[in-house]
C-alpha cells in the first residue's frame, strides 16, 4: 500500500490533518511552504522567468511542498512517486503552473478574450482548459492575471482582459468559476489570481517598474477584479513583482492580511511570484534573504517560488526566536488544506494519466470551442466600402501576403503549454474558403529584422538564427510578395509583433508595426489594390500608417491554435465580427496611459467653454485615441435609437431602468454588445468621465428591433473615496448608452436624498 | 487729502484694520475677495488664460480687491486712482501679475534656472526682477512655480526648475526670497508660490490632467519645494488647476487648512489658479457656481481668480445660511492685512512710477546679472575633440544657421512683460566676438512651418500669419544656408522649439526639433563640417537625432534677453559652460516619466543578478536617460579621486563628513557642481535608487585640487512613510558623490539603533 495512503479515504477530516500537521517536523513543515521549479527535479523546466542558482539543499528539495511548471501526466506521474516514494511524510508534492490562456488547447491572449466581451464563452474556455490540464495532472493554473491595465507600452497588457474594472471583474469571476468547476467533482484546477496588487500600473509602462497611486483609485479601479475573483472561490493568490505605494506586494501586510484576508475573507494560500521574496533585497525592502523570509511570511505569504529564503531562512528565524512556529504552522495549514481538499491524499495523482490526456487535449470539440472564441476576438477595425466580407464563390483572386500569412508561431509569449504545430495558420484557413488557383502566399519579409532584438532577449532559443532571413532571401521574399501582390486582386496582408515583442519583460517604447513589415506594407499600398490588413499582436499597437494603406483592418490578436479558421470565418462572413476593445487604441506612443474612463478635468477639451489653447490637450496629436474603448465594427448595420428611463428620480432602495431600442437595418444578422456608461454629475471625489456599469451582448436579427433594458440599481451609484469605503451621494447621475464608449446617447435621472 | 490716507499712518494697527473690516457692508467684503483682469478697467490685458464672459455686475468690479496683470505704473496709478476715487471705501487695489522668471529683463526660463544650480545667483535675479517689477507697481509675482516634474510632455516644465525635491527646495527658497526681500524697506513684491499642491504630476504630461499618488510619494517628492516658499516666508499660495487623487486643489480643504495652515503654519493670502474656482464645476465637484464659491472659500480660498463664483455666489450663501459671515471676514482679514502690510493704506502706489521704472528696468547691471543666468543655465552636452570654445582671433569662417540664428522672441511664453526687442540674439552675440568677414548668417528654415499648429494655439496673435514663409522664401532661405555652410569652416546651428510649443498648455506627445529644422540640420551635417547645434526649448527635447547631426551641443533653453550675449560668451570661452541639467533628457519620447531618483525595483537592470529579459527595462530602448539628471560638460578636465568617510557609524544626534578631492587637470579654471546623493539600503517604504541631499558648485582653479566636503546630520537621513510621517530609520546608507547623478563613486557608513 503507498505510503500516502495510509491517512486514508477523501478528504481527511480536520482532525487528521491537524495531526498530520502536529506530526511534520519543522524541515518537513518548512518544505510545504517551498516550491521548486521542474529542474531540480531533473525534469525539463519551461517556466519563464530569470535563472539564477538558488543554492539550497538537496534535502530541502527533497521535501518541497510544491512544483512549478512540469507538464504532462507522465513526467507529473514520475516526479510525485519519486518524491512519495523519498519522503519521510505522505504529504504528495501539489503541481502549479502557468496555464494563462488555455493548456494545450490555446486560445487567443486575454487582451482579446476581453474584446469577446463574452465571459460566459471565456468560463466555458477555461473549464475546457481545466479538463486538459486536469487530465495531465496540473492541479493549479497562475491564472487569471486581472490586472488593470492603462498604458499599451506594458508587455504584460497581453495577459490583461484590459482597462475596465467592470469588465475585468466580470472575465476574472468567468476565468476562475471555468478553472474551478470541475473541484466539487473532484476534477477541475485550483485558480491562482494574480498579480496581487496593481502590477499593471507600472509606471512608464516599464516592466517590473513601481506603482503608486491614491487609494480611492486603487478601490475604483485596480482591486475590483481581484476581488471579484475572491468572489468567485479563487482558492489561490499570487502577490506582484512590484511596489504598491512604496511597499513591494509580497510584503505589504496591508494587502495581504488586512485587506485580502480579513476584509475580504480569504483563506486560501497565497504564494510569491516567480522568486519574489528573495527580490525583497533588490528592491531594499529586506537587508538579506532570511529577513526577506520574515517579512513575506509576516506579511501573509504562504509558498515561497522559486527563492532560497523560505527554505534557508525560516528555521534560523525561528531559533532566533524572530518568528513564532504559530505564523509558519498557520501557512503550513493552508497548503495541507489545499492539498486536502483536492483529495491528493487519497490520490496524489488525481485521476490524470495520459489515457485521460488522450482522451482530453485538443479534442475537436476543444477546438471548436477556440475557434468560436477566436471569432468573439477578433476585432474588425476598418471595412471601407464593404469590403468585407469577401465572397467565397467570387472570382477574385488573393495574395495573402506578409510574415504571419503561414506563420504558426502566433500563440504568444505565455502559453507554455501549447504547440506552434498545433496552430491553424492563417493560409491553412483560408485555403478551407479558396483554392489554390486563387489563393496566393507569400511571407514577405521577417517578422523583424533587428538581431540585437533578439540577441537581449533572454533565453537560448530566442536567439535571431533562424529568425532572420539572410538578404538574398530577404529579397526574394520581397520580390515574389510583391509580384503576388500585383497579380492579385485583392490583398491580405497579415503582420504584427513578434512573440518576444510582448508579454512579461516585453516593455516598448516604439508601438507600431516592425519598420521591415510597414516599408512593405506602403509599398503594397502604392498598387492601388485592396488591402485588408490583419494585426497580430499582444497589444493596441498605434496603427496609424496600417489605417493609412489598408482598406480592411482585422485586430486579430495572438488568435491561438484556432486562429486561421477565425480569421478565415470572418474574412469570408461565415462568422460575422462582434469583437469590441477593452482596450483604448492610441493614436501615437506619446498619449500613454490613455483609457476612456479617466477623471474630469477644469477644462475638457470637448465640452469646456474655454476655447483654443487653453483646454486639456496634446498640441502636436489628439487626445483621444485612435479607437475607443468598446470599439468594433461587424458587418450590416444597428441604428440606436432614442434611449428612455422609466423614472427621472429614485431612492436609494429603488433602481431605474434604462432602455433603448436597437434596430438592425440591415440584412445580415449581427451580435451588438450594449454598453451602459455612468457619470456621476457632482460627487466629493471627481468622478470619471464615464465608467462602463452593465453591458449585453446580443443577436440582432437582420431586419428586426431589439429592445434591450438595463436596471440599475441604486447601490451601483456609488464610488471609493479616499479611505478606501464606498460611498453613495445623492444627486443628478447620467446614464450613458450605445455601441462604444465614444457613441453614446445620454439620459438623466437623481438620486433623492 | 486722499480719502485712503484717513486711516493715517503706515501699516494700521491690527485694531483700526479690525475697525476697517467691521464697517464694511457685506458687497464690499466680498469685493476684497475677487480678483479681475485689465480688461474689466479698461487696460489691456495680458493674461494667459481662456477668455469667457464672466457675467458680474459694474458694482462687483467696482469693489473688486485686487487686479491680475496689468502692467506698467502708468496703467496701475491710472487704475488705482480711479478705483479709490469711486469707490465707498478706502481700501486700495491689490495689484498682481505673472512675473515668472523677470520682468522687463527676462532671464532664461526656470527649466535654464534650474541647471544653473546656483541658488544665490537665482536669489539676486528674484530680487533684481522684484525691483523692476516694485518700480512698475506691482505688489504680488505669480511666482515662484515650484511644481516638481518628470514628464517632459508637459509644458509647464519650462516653469520648473525640475526633477529633484532638494534642488526645487533651494530655488524656491532663493525665489521667494529675493522677490520678498525688499519687503522690510517697504519695496520689494510679494511672492505667490504655486501651483499648490502636485500640478507637475498630470498624468501622461496632458495638460490639465489629473494628478494621483500616494502619501509617501506627494510628501517625499512634491511637498518639499512648497514647504519651503513657506518656510521662506511667502505671503501668498495659489492653488492648482488640477486634482490630486480626486479632489480639485482649488478645493481641497486636507491641502489648503490641515496640511498648509494648520500643520505648515501658513497665515497668508490663497489665491485660486485662473478660474479654477468655476472649474470645479467642470470637473463635477461642485454642482454649480455658488456650490463652488461655498466649496472652495470653505477649503480655505480667500481670493477668486477671474471666475463670478466668489461675486455671484458668496451672498446668496451668506442669506442662505450655508456660509457663515465669519468664514468671509477671515479671509477678507487676510486680504486687508496684506495690503496693510505692503504699506497700501498709506501709499497705494507704494512709491512706483513712471521716473523709477525709467531708473530702474533693464539697467546695465540688471542686463550684466540676466548675461550670468543665461550663462549659468545653458549646458554643454557634447564638444567632440574639444571643438569649443573657438578661438576669437582664428581664422576659420563661422556660419550661424537656423530659425534661431537672429530671433529675438526667445524669451519663452511666460515673459509677459518682456519684450523681444530687448533681445540680444545670437547673431547679435556672436558679431560682438567675430566681424563680418568671418561670420554669415542664415536663418535657414522657419521655427515651425505646421499652419494647423498655428490655428490652434489659440490666441489671435498666435495665428501663423508672418510666421510661415511662402515656399518661394523658404526655399531662397534654405539655399542661401546651404551655400554658405559650404563657404564656412564651421556650421553653428541654432534651433529649437517654437515659444508656442511649449508653456502652459503647450503639452507635446513628440519631443523633437520641428521635421523641417531636422532636415535641414541633416542635409548640413553631410557636409562634413563640424557642426555645433544651439537648442532652444522649453523642455528636455529628444536629441537624439540632433547628437548624431552635430559635434557639440549647447542647450540653450529660452535663455532670455541677454541670450545671445551669454552663448557667444561660452562659444568663445569667455565664460566656462558650468550649466547641469536638472531634469534627465530622455532617449525617446516612450521612457516619459523619465527621472533619476526612481524606486528601487526587484530586478534592476544593471545591478540584478537576473540576466537577459526579465529584468526591468524596455525592450527597444535604453532603460537611462539620454543625459541624467545633473549631467553637464565644461572645458577642461577634472578627477574625482576616491571619496572619503570620517566615520563609518554614528548616532542619531551625529553626523558623518565626506571628502572628495576634485582635481582640475587641464590649464583652464573651471566651475564644478559636486554632487551628494543618498541611499538608504533597507527601508520600510522602498527607497529611490538615490537622491540628491546636497551640493556644492565651486570654482577649481587650473592644476589645482579642491577639497570638498559635506556634513550629513543623521536628521537627514529619514524618508516620510505612508502616512505622511517623516521617519529615520536605523541601518546602512550609501553616499554617492560625483559630477552628475550617474557617474558617482560610493561610500557606505551606518547608522545606530
Amino acid at each position: 500500500m503507498p505510503q500516502w495512503l495510509k491517512y486514508g479515504g477523501m478528504n481527511l477530516e480536520e482532525a487528521k490533518l491537524r495531526q498530520l500537521l502536529k506530526s511534520l517536523t519543522i524541515e518537513e513543515k518548512i518544505g510545504q511552504l517551498v516550491q521548486l521549479s521542474g529542474e531540480f527535479y531533473n525534469a525539463s523546466d519551461i517556466s519563464m522567468g530569470p535563472q539564477r542558482k538558488l543554492g539550497i539543499t538537496q534535502r530541502m528539495v527533497d521535501l518541497s511542498g510544491s512544483v512549478l511548471n512540469v507538464a504532462g501526466a507522465k513526467q507529473i506521474h514520475r516526479l510525485q512517486e519519486a518524491y512519495l516514494a523519498k519522503g519521510g511524510h505522505a504529504i504528495p508534492l501539489l503541481f502549479m503552473s502557468d496555464i494563462v490562456y488555455g493548456y494545450k488547447t490555446v486560445y487567443p491572449i486575454p487582451l482579446g478574450m476581453g474584446a469577446s466581451w463574452d465571459p460566459r464563452l471565456i468560463k466555458r474556455a477555461y473549464e475546457n482548459a481545466a479538463e486538459e490540464a486536469y487530465a495531465g495532472g496540473q492541479q493549479v493554473a497562475f491564472a487569471p492575471m486581472v490586472d488593470l491595465v492603462h498604458d499599451a507600452r506594458w508587455g504584460r497588457v497581453l495577459e490583461s482582459t484590459g482597462e475596465d474594472p467592470y469588465l475585468n471583474a466580470q472575465f476574472a469571476k468567468a476565468m476562475v468559476g471555468g478553472f474551478q468547476s470541475g473541484l466539487k467533482d473532484g476534477k477541475g484546477i485550483v485558480s491562482c489570481v494574480k498579480h496581487f496588487a496593481g502590477y499593471g500600473a507600472v509606471e512608464a509602462g516599464r516592466e517590473y517598474n513601481s506603482a503608486d497611486m491614491s487609494m480611492s483609485n486603487l478601490y475604483q479601479n485596480y482591486l475590483p477584479s481581484y476581488k471579484a475573483a475572491i468572489q468567485a472561490g479563487a482558492k489561490m493568490v499570487m502577490t506582484s513583482l512590484t511596489t504598491l505605494n512604496g511597499v513591494p506586494a509580497t510584503a505589504d501586510k496591508w494587502l495581504l492580511n488586512d485587506l485580502l484576508r480579513k476584509q475580504w475573507g480569504f483563506t486560501g494560500v497565497v504564494i510569491s511570484d516567480y522568486a519574489s521574496i528573495y527580490e525583497l533585497t533588490q528592491h531594499g525592502f529586506a537587508a538579506n534573504e532570511q529577513d526577506a523570509a520574515y517579512k513575506a511570511l509576516d506579511a501573509g505569504v504562504d509558498i515561497d517560488m522559486k527563492s532560497p529564503c523560505y527554505a534557508n531562512g525560516l528555521k534560523p528565524l525561528l531559533e532566533d526566536g524572530r518568528l513564532s512556529e504559530e505564523k509558519i504552522d498557520a501557512a503550513v495549514w493552508r497548503v495541507l488544506s489545499l492539498k486536502n481538499e483536492l483529495g491528493l491524499f487519497e490520490d496524489p495523482f488525481r485521476g490524470s494519466s495520459e489515457a485521460l490526456e488522450k482522451a482530453n487535449l485538443l479534442t475537436p470539440a476543444k477546438r471548436q470551442l477556440a475557434r468560436k472564441v477566436s471569432q468573439e476576438a477578433m476585432v474588425l477595425l476598418k471595412n471601407e466600402r464593404h469590403l468585407l466580407p469577401l465572397n467565397r464563390s467570387g472570382h477574385r483572386r488573393v495574395a495573402l501576403i506578409g510574415p504571419y500569412a503561414d506563420e504558426s508561431k502566433m500563440l504568444g509569449l505565455w502559453a507554455i503549454h501549447g504547440y506552434p504545430k498545433d496552430t491553424i495558420t492563417f493560409k491553412h484557413g483560408l485555403s478551407e474558403y479558396l483554392d489554390t488557383s486563387r489563393l496566393t502566399v507569400e511571407k514577405g519579409t521577417d517578422i523583424i529584422r533587428d538581431a540585437d532584438f533578439f540577441a537581449e532577449s533572454g533565453r537560448p532559443e530566442d536567439q535571431a538564427s533562424g529568425q532572420i532571413s539572410d538578404s538574398a532571401t530577404e529579397k526574394k521574399h520581397h520580390d515574389s510578395a510583391v509580384a503576388a501582390a500585383k497579380r492579385a486582386d485583392i490583398i491580405i496582408f497579415a503582420g504584427g509583433e513578434h512573440t518576444l515583442q510582448s508579454g512579461e519583460a516585453g516593455s516598448r517604447t516604439k508601438l507600431r508595426l516592425p519598420d521591415n513589415q510597414q516599408r512593405l506594407l506602403d509599398e503594397l499600398a502604392t498598387l492601388g489594390k485592396p488591402i485588408i490588413s490583419v494585426i497580430i499582436s499582444g497589444r493596441p499597437l498605434v496603427l496609424t500608417d496600417v489605417l493609412a494603406d489598408s482598406d480592411a483592418v482585422i485586430q486579430a490578436w495572438f488568435p491561438g491554435i484556432e486562429g486561421g479558421h477565425a480569421l478565415a470565418d470572418i474574412i469570408f462572413g461565415a462568422y460575422n465580427p462582434s469583437g469590441r476593445l477593452s482596450m483604448s487604441m492610441p493614436a501615437v506612443e506619446g498619449q500613454a496611459p490613455i483609457y476612456y474612463n479617466h477623471l474630469s478635468t477644469g477644462r475638457p477639451e470637448k465640452t469646456s467653454q474655454h476655447v483654443g489653447r487653453f483646454v486639456s490637450r496634446y498640441t502636436d496629436a489628439p487626445t483621444g485615441p485612435l479607437f475607443p474603448f468598446g470599439y468594433g465594427l461587424s458587418y450590416g448595420k444597428v441604428t440606436y435609437h432614442q434611449p428612455t428611463i422609466d423614472q427621472s428620480q429614485i431612492s436609494s432602495a429603488q433602481s431605474v431602468t434604462i432602455r433603448v431600442p436597437v434596430e438592425n437595418t440591415s440584412e445580415i444578422d449581427r451580435t451588438e454588445t450594449v454598453q451602459l456608461y455612468l457619470h456621476d454629475e457632482v460627487a466629493s471625489i471627481v468622478q470619471p468621465v464615464k465608467r462602463l456599469i452593465d453591458f449585453k451582448r446580443a443577436l440582432v436579427p437582420a431586419g428586426e428591433t431589439l429592445m434591450v433594458s438595463f436596471v440599475v440599481k441604486a447601490d451601483r451609484l456609488g464610488f471609493y473615496n479616499q479611505q478606501g469605503k464606498y460611498v453613495i451621494e445623492p444627486g443628478k447621475f447620467e446614464l450613458m448608452i450605445g455601441p462604444n464608449s465614444d457613441e453614446t446617447q445620454t439620459v438623466e435621472f437623481s438620486l433623492k436624498d
